[in-house]
């Protein structure tokens, strides 16, 4: 079977943990690995790691290519050059399967950012509904509502089919009554945006029902990146795959999915699949409280302190912190949408950046510097570059360092310091085995991260 | 007239933006000067500098020096070697202006850390008590109670004065039934722990009922220091001036404090003294509201975004967090407390600490190793010193430096760093007119701010 991971997600709501440039899909929100890491493991168990394709926008390309490297290196990632909701990303990914395998074989698509616990019922619902799909339906996973949500899509089911139901229709998000009805009368389930089907159906319904999509499918160019040109998809719609095709094809069934599902839309849906406290409190981090009941502290950095709170939100992250109403938690986009309208950076990016050879933290700015802290995680090394603006001024805090300048070696230890003039030609390496941090102080007229020349990069970023 | 200043307050109240070692009186409530300084100016209206003095903790003594040196370098500071509690504070304070004044002059005693706007109200309310001190009494400002406060101390009086009240008794905290009744009399007032009289006066009652602080004071020695000495205060009882001669002296008068009053005893105090937004809000700093209600929302360095909560403070300083309910603001100390058990350095010290020469600020500490940015205003320097255990490296960010390593000056512009070796006589001077901001790097096997020996200092600490 082959598979696709839906990764274009923001980072508003569950901000300011995730953000514009590190959303939800690449947090890990319970375990060592992110939602993007535990899809495409849940996914591995029926599709060859070179089968799974991860569609993302390019701005998030070298971050899921890291995720997903320390999982297989076989896997592939498809970039967007921008956003174009999910029926071009789908069909996209289609057109790179027609070309590498068999009309015929079943692909399953799945959101990159949703919780599933219960591996063994998802291969159970994956089993029910590939029975289904070789018979040419397009198979569509249908959580059973347990309350009112007014904030998902729902699919109205009709008559049973071997496993599963024809599907009636696909229905808009709700208001309460409405879904309250739905609710009762049991034939109504939540969209959850997982999909089966054969390659052949797929583009066939494309075809049909999305031609402005499906006739620019022939100019994409695999052959020397799976990077989408820009050009091609500029041309298509932006539209979702519900409105695409979903709701307008005769061909959609729908399976029950067998496994508990969190698609953790806001900080409450993600304390609701956690374990509380007797105070019914979920801590995580430098946190001390005084009679706080149902709530959700999260401290990543400093001391959060909170005394005489109930059903609230409190998060810390190095550079904003976010306090809300439990129940109001999807009140963080409104926050969100504001922050950036005031271009605040606490939208986009995180104090801490990951790097494939580890991150680094900017600490100080000012007019011409920019300090940073450096970790380097052991046995890599940053690119060989220059800079025509800035010189940096290196010192070394913890490990060792090898130092790449101007073709001479230099082997730091902690407390040693170098100096990188402007235009000199230099790499920071970690050849040993633990990791090295370092302060950089940058100091020039113009700094910022596109004053770059790399020369050599391990990493293909040359 | 004399004035004495008390200013031995803790920084449980308004913690975390006061710490152990930044009490509430050093902070800057709402204009540049902070309520020490505040203090001292309102007291400098009919005292001479001179002849102000301000008693504190040997802890906060650098910190009360530098800020009362701005308003004037005649000020007074007398150090306590240990915290013993507002009576033998104030029987030291007696005894050093018997011996550098006249016994018949009348001395005024106030806290530092008390919020007074209306200055016009305050001077009158000082002259309608001198006419009572003048006549033998001591005289306490009393502050009309506005609502049933249960955690202030009250004033009973009965018969008119010329200018003021004959005092009945003083009552504890009451409950807030009592405290209802109280305030219905008319008769109560709140205790502000502000007081007048002659020196002749207070010390007599001292005597009488106080005689174990009382024969304790002709052993202090103010000829070499202002700082009093541990083995006489040690033996004096800490006991509050209310329960040690308030509550028992018949010389006690009472005058109404004809200003505003407020003792910023918790955030909702503070809140309460505060312009207030359309909606309720008081908002210092990087903040975003969405849906916010007559909250407290403060931040000092990183952004804050609230939605949806209603009666909130919210406090944000470099390396705390403080949530809590408006009306259970008490509760703050609740957490300091917790937090003090747990040893946490939040309670003592803001990650940036100011200096007679300027402040620093703590960033990454590590195995062996801590990082500082360092800020010296212009035309100071730091003292020249060396350490036993670490080597530093300094790199200028802002400003020109003149570093002087083992009677070597270097001349240092941004960008520039040089390396102080474990043991080098060295000293970081700024001689010119731009502040001059460093990185310093700390490297060594012992990392502690008493590994310093100090040759020369300007701000006289060798």
């Amino acid at each position: 079977m082959k598979s696709v991971i839906l990764a274009g997600g923001s980072g508003s709501r569950l901000w300011p943990l995730s953000r514009d440039m590190y959303p939800k899909q690449l947090l890990a929100i319970d375990e060592d690995n992110s939602l993007l890491q535990q899809t495409f493991s849940r996914l591995n168990n029926f599709s060859a790691a070179s089968d799974i394709v991860t569609i993302t926008n390019v701005k998030h390309y070298s971050d899921i290519k890291l995720q997903l490297n320390k999982l297989s290196k076989e896997n592939v990632v498809i970039a967007e050059p921008l956003g174009k909701n999910t029926a071009p990303a789908i069909a996209c990914t289609l057109e790179y399967f027609r070309r590498n395998s068999n009309e015929d074989d079943i692909v399953l698509i799945v959101p990159s950012d949703h919780l599933i616990n219960d591996v063994d019922g998802f291969n159970k619902t994956v089993k029910t509904a590939e029975i289904l799909a070789q018979k040419g339906y397009i198979v569509t996973f249908g959580i059973k509502p347990v309350y009112p949500e007014t904030g998902y899509g729902y699919i109205k089911t009709s008559n049973a089919l071997e496993t599963g139901y024809e599907v009636e229709r696909f229905v808009e998000k709700p208001d309460f009554e409405t879904a309250t009805r739905y609710l009762s009368e049991g034939n109504y389930y939540w969209n959850g945006g997982i999909f089966m089907g054969k390659i052949s159906v797929f583009l066939e319904e494309f075809g049909k029902y999305a031609p402005d999509i499906y006739k620019n499918l022939d100019q994409l160019d695999f052959s020397q990146s799976t990077k989408i040109q820009y050009g091609v998809y500029e041309q298509m719609p932006s539209i979702s795959v519900d409105y695409a095709i979903m709701e307008k094809s005769d061909k959609i069934a729908l399976v029950e999915l067998q496994s508990d599902w969190n698609d953790l839309g806001s900080w409450q849906s993600l304390y609701n699949v956690k374990q509380k406290d007797v105070c019914g409190n979920v801590i995580t981090g430098k946190v001390v409280t005084e009679n706080v009941k149902n709530s959700f502290i999260y401290s990543q950095k400093e001391l959060v302190a909170v005394a005489d709170l109930e059903d609230v939100v409190i998060v810390e992250t190095e550079d904003a912190i976010m306090a809300c109403k439990m129940d109001k938690t999807q009140d963080v986009k409104k926050l969100y949408e504001k922050l950036k309208t005031q271009q605040s950076d606490t939208t986009k990016l995180h104090k801490t950046v990951f790097r494939p050879w580890g991150y680094y933290t900017c600490m100080n700015s000012g007019e011409g510097y920019l300090t940073k802290t450096i970790c380097v995680l052991p046995k890599q090394k940053l690119s060989i570059q220059s800079h025509n603006h800035r010189s940096e001024h290196w010192v070394v805090l913890e490990g060792k360092a090898l130092v790449v300048k101007d073709d001479e070696k230099f082997y730091l230890n902690a407390g040693d310091s170098i100096d990188i003039p402007i235009k000199a030609k230099h790499s920071l390496q970690n050849p040993y085995d633990e990791e090295l941090k370092i302060i950089e102080v940058q100091k020039g007229d113009y700094i910022s991260e596109d004053d770059i020349i790399r020369y050599e990069d391990c990493y293909g970023r040359v």
